[in-house]
């Protein structure tokens, strides 16, 4: 595979568009009543039609076996070697909501939740508490005085928030404290490596006093931290592949990545068809537009075949609109595959589907998981998405003479 | 993929013989008008019974969505990464015409041009002036002084020529001349890093003094500069894989290539029949044959799809000849695809078949696209072909106990 620098000495400016639809989490496991996965149980012309006259196959985001978080599938796709580029979960989390992190600045997915007189956890969610009430409890954690921290909390939505701190020498090398599961209590703060102790012990002191000043406000009587990280130095999308690149996106976590890679961030909305509006608006100034659906991953980590099912078929509906934008390019994927029977990420490979004047007909009926292993693309390293896209629109030149 | 260093250890000397038949750009696309690729279209009678008893699929030959020059194409035919290795057209061109360059020489590919009045590339290649003129203009331009340099200029065919440049600390790297395009002028001689400004300077004047030479000889009243290189260091073919290799090969850049990684170049006919000859008279001479035809290529740059597949018929019969040499490893692919539709190189993937009598069949009863990706080698990096070789010629020892 070609590093970075390599694709982007054969990348060249072009006016043809790519489009890139990823249905978080779209693959998926056979239901077992029927023997048959979402994607095969879903009626979906609009896919079947562009994967019989485009070319199929299946990537796998990260590698054989290896279950991706959204992150790593989602660098996967933008060409990025998700084993070497890892941005951590509370980066994404901070640029999602657009705070203004510093290099320095470590942050942490935050969550309220529920635990019982004896400390233990009872629910990780604090029952999905409304965003405003969250809002309030930020604020009084912001008001904390930790010697040698400054202490920032952001809400999020519902129970989740941002926390943010800012100091000399502070090292994200620090494990999670949600143990993931209710009965036990959270986790103590614990370094990954020697140079993080000092950050550990203060970090320490900051969830001890979370504790004391939320004491009193169950459900939402402690937190939980999860994916210390500090802003990555990665190579900006627009500059490797030279196009202008926009993402339409709902969820905040896509739109902290979208931005880290210096992609434009449009606001999509849930519902997938005023998402192809966005992507109408903003279509005349971009080359590439990553468009994302939530919802395929949402039911699919819910357990809920049936929804999981519906909610393909409106993506179907969606491509139709976005076809009527006559992108040169036009892909289908995934960021990794969720089957509803697992309730989970999961490492299974991601049917795939790419559509422009250049394509090999597999003769492939059906954008599904059974008919996609037979399309020509085989299965491929997700990485290999990129380059593919950039190769269909034209956009890379011949390596060497 | 293993080093060349593990694949030597691994390589045996034995008595079997292996063919590569490359036939240049052989991978298409469909005719929009019939959906057949040139493969799918021609009719291979031969070439079908090989893969029907072999083992078919696909090869990648740099990496998915990547399109190769001939060169990396064919470098990883004969398991040399086309990402370590690059070797410049310069070089390529200079042992195609059996100069011999010297390890501190640099090469480059030049054409003949033409330009108007104000300086403007109107073509080219000079309307293809024929090969004798060129040695002429030739001639001209070896007799220019330029301080510090020793200039060679040699005919290769019709407008194309080798610049080979002797001096000391002459570096290669070196942009190109050539805009390819036409309307614009000759790029001015760029360095492509620091250490080379020197050389730019010096390759500059010759070429202001060669257009001022070649002022009055309009077609060819300018030139243009391509693929400045030195000689690489590159390990020998015969020492890696123990195997006495024959190459037979009409164009001069495959010369070249063969040439450098140390095999025998013996000089094949454009009619595919002469070719067979050759091999025949070498036959007993070497253990391995590369047997290169170019007209698939350059059918599919012109973008003549029903003579891109006359040439594959031609190659068809060739194939009778070649099997009647009894090699016990015979194999057919192509370094790259061409589609006559997209008039150049492209990244997909190539048909491949191998034929011993170590092959699990197929079932595969055409040799083309659509057929072999149905095959039992599926899709694979071009790098695998030279172990699959060694493998069916019962050349590699067990790798471990």
């Amino acid at each position: 595979m070609l590093s970075f620098e390599q694709v982007s000495e054969l990348a060249v400016e072009s006016a043809t568009k790519v489009v890139l639809i990823v249905a978080d989490g779209i693959g998926g496991l056979p239901n077992l009543s029927t023997g048959k996965t979402e994607l095969e149980t879903a009626s979906t012309p609009n896919l079947d039609r562009l994967a019989l006259t485009g070319m199929c196959g299946l990537h796998e985001p990260v590698s054989a076996g290896i279950t991706p978080g959204s992150g790593p599938g989602h660098l996967a796709l933008f060409g990025y070697d998700p084993l070497k580029h890892l941005i951590g979960r509370g980066v994404l989390e901070g640029l999602g909501i657009d705070f203004p992190l510093q290099p320095d600045d470590i942050a942490a997915r935050g969550n309220f939740c529920t635990v019982d007189d004896s400390g233990f956890i009872v629910d990780r969610r604090a029952g999905r508490i409304a965003t405003e009430k969250a809002a309030n409890l930020c604020r009084l954690l912001s008001d904390l005085k930790i010697p040698g921290l400054e202490v920032i909390v952001r809400p999020v939505r519902e129970h989740r928030f941002l926390l943010v701190l800012r100091g000399n020498g502070l090292s994200p090398k620090l494990e999670d404290t949600d143990p993931e599961r209710t009965g036990v209590a959270p986790l103590a703060v614990k370094a990954t490596s020697l140079d993080a102790n000092t950050t550990a012990r203060r970090v320490q002191v900051f969830v001890d006093e979370a504790r004391r000043i939320l004491r009193d406000q169950r459900p939402a009587n402690m937190i939980l931290l999860r994916g210390f990280a500090k802003l990555p130095n990665i190579p900006k999308f627009p500059a490797v592949y030279k196009m202008r690149a926009a993402a339409v996106v709902t969820y905040p976590m896509y739109k902290g990545l979208a931005r880290v890679l210096g992609m434009n961030v449009y606001e999509g909305t849930s519902d997938s068809s005023g998402s192809v509006k966005v992507l109408a608006d903003v279509w005349d100034d971009h080359d590439y537009f990553f468009v994302h659906f939530k919802k395929t991953d949402a039911y699919g980590e819910d357990g809920d075949f049936s929804r999981k099912v519906a909610a393909i078929e409106e993506l179907d509906g969606a491509v139709a609109g976005i076809e009527a934008l006559k992108p040169d390019v036009l892909a289908v994927t995934g960021d990794h595959s969720t089957p509803a029977v697992l309730k989970g990420h999961s490492w299974h490979s991601v049917p795939f589907l790419i559509h422009s004047k250049w394509c090999r007909p597999s003769g492939v009926e059906h954008f599904n998981e059974s008919a996609c292993v037979r399309g020509n693309l085989g299965i491929f390293p997700g990485l290999a998405v990129m380059p593919l896209l950039m190769a269909h629109a034209l956009k890379l030149t011949k390596y060497g003479a």
